[in-house]
């Protein structure tokens, strides 16, 4: 075997092991017996340990070092090709991370947030910030050791942001999450003064067998394998991998709120396109894998969002979503539905935010993340900064930290510079709408007849075919001819949402 | 460290690996999207790679050598608890079967075995033996090489038999499964000239959504840790655990023949009951398994047969089912429908069978596999000796190897030497009942008021709590204080279906 084939093999295995461990993972949101959580917990540990193991083997090391300069990441063998070239240079990527943390510190890493989580459900339920404070501290301050192993040039944050989305900076960040700010609030206010759409039709009762009937009529418009993906159920919708041949992705039925399985069937079944599409033929190495945590947002937002809140989707959809719910729907006009799909209402909560104001969200989780990172800020002023952030930005703030700074699993799980790529999947998403918004002119009047073959296509063509062979920036280069910006998603939503809000409304019954 | 304690701890990695195992199996039967069986099997056999090299370790090695003499299996230190040396016991032989075979050998039986499980189905699906035969003769070839690999005393069928149920030995069972032939073929024409209960109302429809609803009110007898298990349904029900929190099995509803789903969930829960009560404090060591196959077998025959088939189980269940099942049942008595679940009719499908044909079918598998094994009958008179055996047993033949010598998986599997553990499962359980009644002089009394705590408790002070710290043999004498027979099994049947058969039954309608 060459070198690059016996990475290729090596490679495969620990993305065997961790296909196994994406499994357990799917299993505890789904079908794991409470009572089995501890073994399971124990499984996954020793899991991880294999994996660890595995990733810095010495013949994988050896390996690698002839053909990429462990350093400087320069090639050292002529005539590798583009494909070979983005594996080796995805394989020193990992490595290094992965021996820049000492084992002691993962272990210490991982016994930490695992306590931590369970520290933060108690504390979230008991509403007692104090509760979880050590802990957090604890974990700020690893957080902040883990940035100086894996190394920085500027901001310690960029080293946690990088674990996600890869050469993303404080640097380019700031300014980007600066003007969203400022284009979102000025929209928010511009919003305050009108009349709010009704949308009281969409709390009556929508029996969970009906809407459960509505999970593949959605599907149907994303040309997924069906030999290949399934659908269950969880307290949070999720989606994970196995491998493009094993994909699962959950939603949830809330019977007075039947939106909520709506779209997020349409966001999971976004991330479930992305990794059917993955080059299966790479499968083991990184070419097989997607871009960044923010590209997958990227996909699913797609889809919820820029393609199932279109007048379009619901032109086609809404007739047939009447005839499932005659006696919620009968008297309601498409364009009632429509406006209250697209209510804007200034909430507490993240995850049961609208898209206008989830940006401002993730925007003060950002502020705070960087400021506890580079010390700025103290943990134990948490709750004030949030509450004040929440103030300015939304123009509510929390009275409980259940509500505030408490409502968050991610930082019990130390996934500090996490929360950044929700929002860059917006942007990506709207800079990538506006693409092919450009080259499928007509794309209004294919959905509305039901055609969504080429939606699925435009993103499997220009996204998912590459699987990690480009970065962001060269994904977003190739498809937009710009670098990322947030202009495309402001005036996605300013267009959209002043003919929604100026438009006549019906008035209220 | 001691060296039992690093033996504890490495025995545990295995058994992590062999739990996580589990789950990837049982996924495949329950939940897999079709399209990731390819993916799955490279998971599984890289897992079972990890298994062999953890098994085998030199470390593990080094400290098991400390305590117990491999060759000799004599204890090398002294005060060593029962416990202790169970496990060490266990671990010796589980060390020299695995060290035993030589890792090509295992390769070719694993690849040979995978190959042939495709190939079985094709030449079932197609009724053609022929397909299979190539296969077969070399999987039979590579079990009798196996056989000399592990050792045996006397007969190689015995080194395959010892690997489901230790120390059992065609010398011990061939005149058991003589004895038992002659009583069952006895019984069997002595029932044969009797009139033949009405079963035609267990197959009218009853609706999926109705049985199911039977899945937890049969599960109440059992004294489950409800936060500990599940069910599903698969096309063939199954049990499994991964650990004694976490167990699962399934049951299948087939709406005009509703007594399969009543006896697969009683059979299954039973196995899940042993799998709950084994002792969990000693999980990762041999302690906390399962004695034998055959001893897993006893625990869901009892429940299914011993006491899911008495009148006193169903004197309490039936008026509840006739409750269910209004329009198929009010009009059928309770004697009615107890005769019907008691009909005794030839058949040539082994899993399909009635409790007293059933081992039958079992016995000419164990014929023939150990014919194959000593060569004294060649892959290609299987069909012939099939029929001639059918035909002499059990009165029917078929006519075709698909209802014949290609019903079942095992042998593609390499399975040779699983068979006997079901009739043996069969003859403990009798041996177990008969104590239980004599210890539990109204135990039919209790159970007709729906008094099922004590039965669980019989089971698990007197089996499930030991896990492998006894064998079979040691158990079936502290609890029977007699060795393995077939007299119980048989006067069991014989009083049974003398009383069903020669009460006059009511006139068919």
């Amino acid at each position: 075997m060459t070198p690059y084939q016996t990475l290729c093999t090596l490679s495969k295995e620990v993305a065997l092991l961790s296909s196994i461990e994406a499994l357990l993972s799917w299993d505890i949101e789904t079908y794991l017996p409470p009572g089995g959580i501890e073994a399971r917990s124990e499984q996954m540990a020793f899991l991880a340990t294999m994996i660890h193991s595995q990733t810095i083997q010495p013949t994988f090391l050896k390996n690698l070092r002839k053909l990429i300069d462990l350093k400087s990441g320069k090639f050292l063998k002529k005539n590798l090709t583009k494909e070979e070239k983005a594996n080796l240079f995805h394989w020193r990527r990992k490595l290094k991370e992965t021996l820049s943390l000492p084992a002691h510190f993962v272990t210490e890493f991982a016994k930490t947030t695992s306590q931590a989580t369970t520290i933060w459900q108690k504390a979230r339920t008991e509403d007692r910030f104090s509760l979880f404070l050590p802990v957090l501290k604890k974990i700020i301050s690893l957080c902040r050791k883990k940035a100086d192993y894996l190394g920085y040039e500027e901001h310690p944050y960029d080293a946690l942001l990088d674990l996600f989305e890869p050469s993303m900076t404080t640097k380019k960040i700031t300014p980007l999450f600066a003007e969203l700010k400022e284009g979102l609030c000025s929209l928010l206010s511009s919003i305050e003064k009108k009349e709010k759409p009704r949308d009281d039709f969409l709390h009556q009762i929508f029996p969970a067998s009906e809407q459960l009937k509505w999970t593949p009529k959605l599907l149907a418009a994303y040309a997924l394998n069906k030999n290949s993906y399934r659908v269950d159920l969880s307290a949070h919708p999720f989606s994970t991998e196995m491998h493009p041949s094993d994909v699962r992705f959950t939603s949830r039925i809330i019977e007075n709120h039947p939106t909520s399985h709506l779209f997020s069937t349409l966001h999971e079944a976004g991330h479930a396109l992305y990794a059917q599409n993955l080059p299966v033929k790479y499968f083991g190495t990184p070419l097989c894998e997607a871009i960044s945590m923010g590209m997958h947002e990227s996909q699913s937002r797609f889809w919820e969002v820029f393609i199932g809140k279109s007048k379009a989707f619901w032109r086609y959809f809404y007739p047939k979503l009447q005839e499932s719910f005659q006696k919620q729907l009968k008297k309601i006009s498409f364009e009632e539905f429509y406006r209250a799909i697209h209510i804007v209402k200034p909430s507490l909560i993240r995850i049961e935010s609208d898209e206008m104001t989830y940006s401002l969200h993730i925007i003060i989780r950002y502020e705070i993340e960087k400021a506890l990172i580079e010390g700025s800020l103290k943990a134990e002023d948490i709750p004030e900064a949030w509450e004040e952030k929440m103030q300015n930005y939304l123009g509510v703030s929390p009275s409980s930290d259940k509500d505030g700074a408490l409502q968050d699993i991610h930082w019990s799980m130390g996934s500090f510079g996490y929360f950044p790529s929700y929002t860059l999947g917006n942007l990506y998403a709207a800079q990538f709408f506006e693409a092919f918004q450009q080259r499928n002119a007509l794309w209004e009047r294919s959905i509305q007849k039901g055609d969504f073959a080429f939606i699925s296509d435009f993103l499997k063509t220009n996204i998912h075919r590459y699987g990690k062979l480009y970065s962001s920036e060269e994904i977003l280069q190739r498809i937009t001819k710009r670098p990322l910006q947030v202009s495309c998603f402001l005036s996605y939503l300013k267009t959209k949402y002043e003919k929604i809000y100026c438009d006549e409304g019906p008035s209220s019954r």
